[in-house]
């Protein structure tokens, strides 16, 4: 995409009621624009990014047997005073013109339980795995930390369905692994802990994914020894002990939840009296888990990690583009190359714009983060080179440009392979 | 995919309280299930549609140079009164815990606007195409007709921004044939017809893209000269002669509107005093058009058109699967076939369930509507072939299985090239 057909553009200062680091600078680059407290439009750069980790997410779902389904954000009050959650203070609350009461949907499990229970009498019918990636709307009392804590926010929300704790247990051990890929292939594998956390009256522990950051607005009990996070309630009752290896080195950490999962049981089977027939013909609850990540939230928590004074550096398979090109002063050559690199498919944005400086070209291209950098310039062209650089790293490369398409393949081979689904 | 991996089944008789033939026939597919009234969720089968349409759309988008956003649903009431706007009685209305009011998106005008200002201000950062593929929300006084008249819906809505009325205008006859070739991609080109509707106090006519079908809420005039479609408003202005050619033979007909186009001019660059400079430095207004697309309308008026008696005739864009494969107890066979069948690229749904008699097998095929159809039996084996069917077509062919790959590229051949955006 050439630069002057996109119609944002970077933004030299911050604006002021932003406090956090992930909303500043992507609202400086212009991947997304604030509403209202809480409220962000996706704008073209933005949405690349959060399409790449809605991909991921569907590639990873679909490897573990999801099916995807897209549900509805207005939900009839019933459903909800079914499981007692009307009251819940953090739902929106509206009533439509004929005075009927609706709610806008925070999680699914209103929704789906009474759905699969539709399709599902027998053990034969089950497991069933359901997932979407949807809108989400939270009336937060204070709506902070950018992309963090939004009212209106887009989720991935997963929901199991099984005959048995076992089958429940595997599965979600299952899911476990697929989230670690996830947060992985979103560049914060390394900084991401899973986190004991309280599962409520149900269902004993749910386990959280916590990311490490200065920035976070959690904090958890590191155990140094196996790496277990634990969240502060947990671990008062533990005693200041980790509960997996015993181990007493623990050290406090800020951190940024970018996922959680939840055995739920029979607590909403029950409720919405979805029972089976298991082999014997006997009638049970079908049980349940959940299992969520919030796409904002996480392109939030990666924002945070990955960038330095000058912007993002954004991790090669989030990148809307594989390639930043600038052309300084050599448009034709610039042009040539821009095309073949496309015709290889390569993803490339290309600043072709002609009233603007080599130093503010620089500055932007830095800002936006795009993994790779390539400049022809009367100086580059003099050696019969384009010049090539990693964001984020201060080593310059001077290549052939014979010898570019050999030298990105190498580069970016990881890169095109992936990312379809539909 | 398995038929037995999927989670939902068809459903024999169609729920009483739906009277249209697209719900009908949704829900009992699969394809779709109804929360609430106005208000349905897109489950494994019917999502997979939707995708496709909405690849479609974006395909044909991005070729007329728009860049896609994701703008959000809550909209706070400041915005609305702007635009004088805020009282429209289909909005959904609520306060947060701190008061504050804010209104359910069920169009973007008053998001877009002030936000495409933030980044244009010379003539020369115009003309700007923007849409978005998002959820919208309209509290209609009675939702019917299935997905024809939902509360909540799926719009593609697109904004244009320009610098002169000949700009304006060259655009808007650009949208008005990609929305054509939307159309005819989706199965509906033939029964599609460019309508004149009034565009309101401040634009003089505008366009609807309406499809004919008897089951539509909508009513046109179509001349019968020059093919284009009238609404009763314009018509009986007109004296009952078509604007274009002046002809008298008009037809009326019943008709679902799939699109609409409008050019706004100031209205909103006015409201939210949005200028930019010409090329003589002059302040001016910008001029803006929009261009509406309801997806699930779209999918509406697809199955009212496209079914008969036994259930739906998806358009081969459209289809969930390119085949319909169905094993009549030879399983090992039909295994491999499916799975040669996948390493071509081709996507099948397989019928693999043991406890359904051939029967039901070919009725919920013939439900479901997949447009090709393929049957492995005994009975086909023993020809060293398999049988192949086109729904809604009573001819039925047998192929020698290693013909095949070469009889099955030549009849899908357009379906795979095509569809990738992100």
């Amino acid at each position: 995409m050439k630069q002057t057909q996109l119609f944002t553009k970077t933004i030299k200062e911050a604006p002021k009621d932003e406090k956090s680091i992930n909303a500043q600078l992507l609202i400086r680059a212009g991947f997304i624009d604030k509403l209202t407290a809480g409220v962000y439009s996706y704008l073209p750069l933005g949405l690349r990014v959060l399409k790449k980790i809605e991909n991921i997410i569907r590639e990873e779902m679909n490897n573990i047997s999801c099916q995807e389904v897209f549900l509805p954000v207005l939900h009839p009050k019933e459903i909800w005073q079914k499981t007692e959650r009307w009251q819940y203070p953090e739902m929106f609350k509206l009533k439509n013109r004929q005075g009927k009461e609706i709610g806008l949907g925070w999680t699914h499990e209103e929704v789906i339980t009474p759905l699969v229970k539709k399709f599902v009498k027998s053990y034969k019918d089950l497991p069933v795995f359901v997932y979407q990636i949807q809108d989400k709307f939270r009336d937060e009392l204070r709506a902070k930390s950018g992309l963090l804590r939004g009212r209106e926010f887009i989720m991935k929300d997963l929901y199991s369905f099984h005959q048995s704790d076992t089958d429940l247990e595997r599965y979600y051990t299952k899911v476990k692994k697929a989230y670690f890929r996830i947060f992985k292939r979103c560049g914060i594998g390394r900084q991401t802990f899973l986190t004991l956390a309280s599962g409520g009256a149900f269902s004993g522990y749910s386990h959280e994914f916590q990311t490490i950051t200065e920035f976070g607005e959690d904090e958890i009990y590191l155990c140094q020894k196996c790496k277990l996070g634990v969240n502060r309630e947990i671990i008062q009752k533990e005693k200041y002990q980790c509960p997996k290896c015993k181990g007493k080195k623990l050290v406090i950490k800020k951190s940024i939840e970018v996922g959680n999962i939840f055995k739920l049981k029979d607590r909403f089977s029950k409720a919405f009296d979805f029972k089976f027939r298991d082999n014997k013909g006997m009638e049970k609850f079908v049980l349940m888990g959940c299992y969520g990540i919030g796409l904002g939230r996480l392109l939030g928590a990666v924002i945070e990690i990955h960038h330095d004074e000058k912007g993002i550096i954004l991790p090669k398979e989030l990148s809307p583009f594989d390639l930043h090109l600038l052309d300084l002063g050599r448009k034709k050559e610039t042009e040539k190359l821009y095309q073949d690199l496309q015709k290889q498919g390569i993803k490339v944005l290309y600043d072709n714009r002609e009233d603007k400086t080599a130093g503010t070209k620089f500055v932007e291209a830095d800002l936006i983060g795009i993994p790779w950098r390539i400049v022809v310039s009367e100086r580059t062209l003099a050696k019969g080179c384009i010049e090539l650089k990693k964001r984020g790293r201060p080593k310059i490369e001077f290549v052939k440009i014979k010898h570019l398409p050999q030298f990105l393949n190498e580069k970016l081979k990881t890169l095109n392979a992936k990312q379809k689904c539909f």
